[in-house]
């Protein structure tokens, strides 16, 4: 079994591909099978991220999202689907490392932290021997966009995803020092809701796909409530202690 | 004023060298100015992650926080020793700037979380150009050391200084789905308490100096009460929805 190849979950970081980390960028330049998540017909955010760092002539292999955009999160077929899909791509990069071939997953922002990697890691990580490296977060690229202090002394830093009952948005929110909400989407009516009753409102900063080419910084007051890209977040920065 | 120089934030991650983005070793390297906070007579832990991608020659300005171990974070002469000392660096910081002369100021993990960074960019932001290359914060590093998924579908993220009082710590461990907790040192002993009471003890994981060589990672039950260094943080993975 020493043959078996390793799968190496590789954080991309939130956009600009100089904030890759040499790390990354070896892991890359090092593997013969590169895997993405992506809508079918896309080539995907991830992969764009990665490809000036990609090898001449390395094999791809993309892992096709099934379309449930119809389906709510929480309804048993959506969680079929998902569930189906991340066994047959478990089972598509297993065949690669069981036959020796060392595989580079690429990850938006860090593997750890809401990344799809991390249902193919729980699935894999018994079988085979995996590593990760560790990316820079998609709201640290937003918050470095903005310019933005985000957390000072002993303040509490509280990240919600967008996709939360209004109620308990709220009640996150109401209790945050210093806050990120991601996951924005068709969600963005709701969590200006949520803000303004947490009188945060006013300190909100709406930022979208930031460190990348399209990057937009403004004030959440600006910003019109349709709807927000999913590489969008909410800021509100912490007042904590600053000597 | 168009001969005035920029100063840069680079954050260089988490410990290991190689965690460094692309973009922070060429801000590094283009630097005839790099500036860092240590202990006096330390390097410092900054100066030590960005050694080996610094240019030979490169002007050095060390900024050597006061010696204020013995006074509580809340006494008005540590705010004041603290707000003399950032003072008087921003001022060396603006002497080079003047000149025309770029500065990088290194910053361990992400220059806008929780860094001393922070304190100086809001003295001279209004004053010179600044830019800011943000870095893996050193939670991820931790639980990139630890193997750990954070955080699932709509998990909520609680970050918290160890230094807050045992009962608003309590109560933010309380409502936690996913939490790390900074800042332990000699707050180890309140952090334990605070995660047994919020029934959380046993899916708490200690990670010491995360991919640094000196790395550790256990169980907090395994951990003895006894100091914990500046870089070590508990993590309690999230156990949200994974389809």
């Amino acid at each position: 079994m020493s043959a078996a190849g390793r799968l190496t979950g590789v954080g991309l970081g939130p956009g600009d591909p100089d904030l890759l980390t040499v790390k990354a960028v070896r892991a890359l330049e090092a593997a013969p099978v590169v895997s993405y998540f992506a809508k079918r017909g896309r080539r995907g955010v991830a992969r764009a991220i990665a490809d000036r760092w990609l090898p001449a002539g390395v094999e791809e292999l993309p892992l096709h999202y099934p379309v449930t955009v119809e389906i709510p999160f929480d309804h048993p077929d959506y969680v079929a689907a998902l569930s189906g899909f991340y066994a047959d791509a478990a089972e598509a990069l297993a065949r690669h490392l069981a036959a020796g071939r060392d595989v580079a997953l690429l990850c938006e922002g860090d593997p750890l932290f809401y990344g799809s990697f991390m249902h193919l890691y729980v699935r894999l990580r018994e079988r085979f021997s995996c590593a990760i490296v560790p990316g820079i977060t998609g709201m640290s690229g937003c918050w470095t966009a903005a310019g933005e202090p985000m957390t000072w002394g002993d303040d509490v830093l509280t990240v919600v995803p967008g996709t939360l009952a209004a109620g308990p948005l709220r009640a996150r929110l109401a209790s945050a020092d210093a806050a990120v909400v991601m996951k924005l989407g068709r969600n963005l009516p709701k969590v200006r809701a949520a803000l303004a009753e947490a009188g945060l409102l006013e300190r909100a900063v709406y930022v979208e796909r930031g460190t990348m080419a399209a990057e937009v910084v403004m004030p959440l007051t600006e910003k019109r409530d349709d709807e927000a890209p999913y590489f969008s977040v909410v800021l509100v920065p912490g007042r904590g202690r600053r000597p």
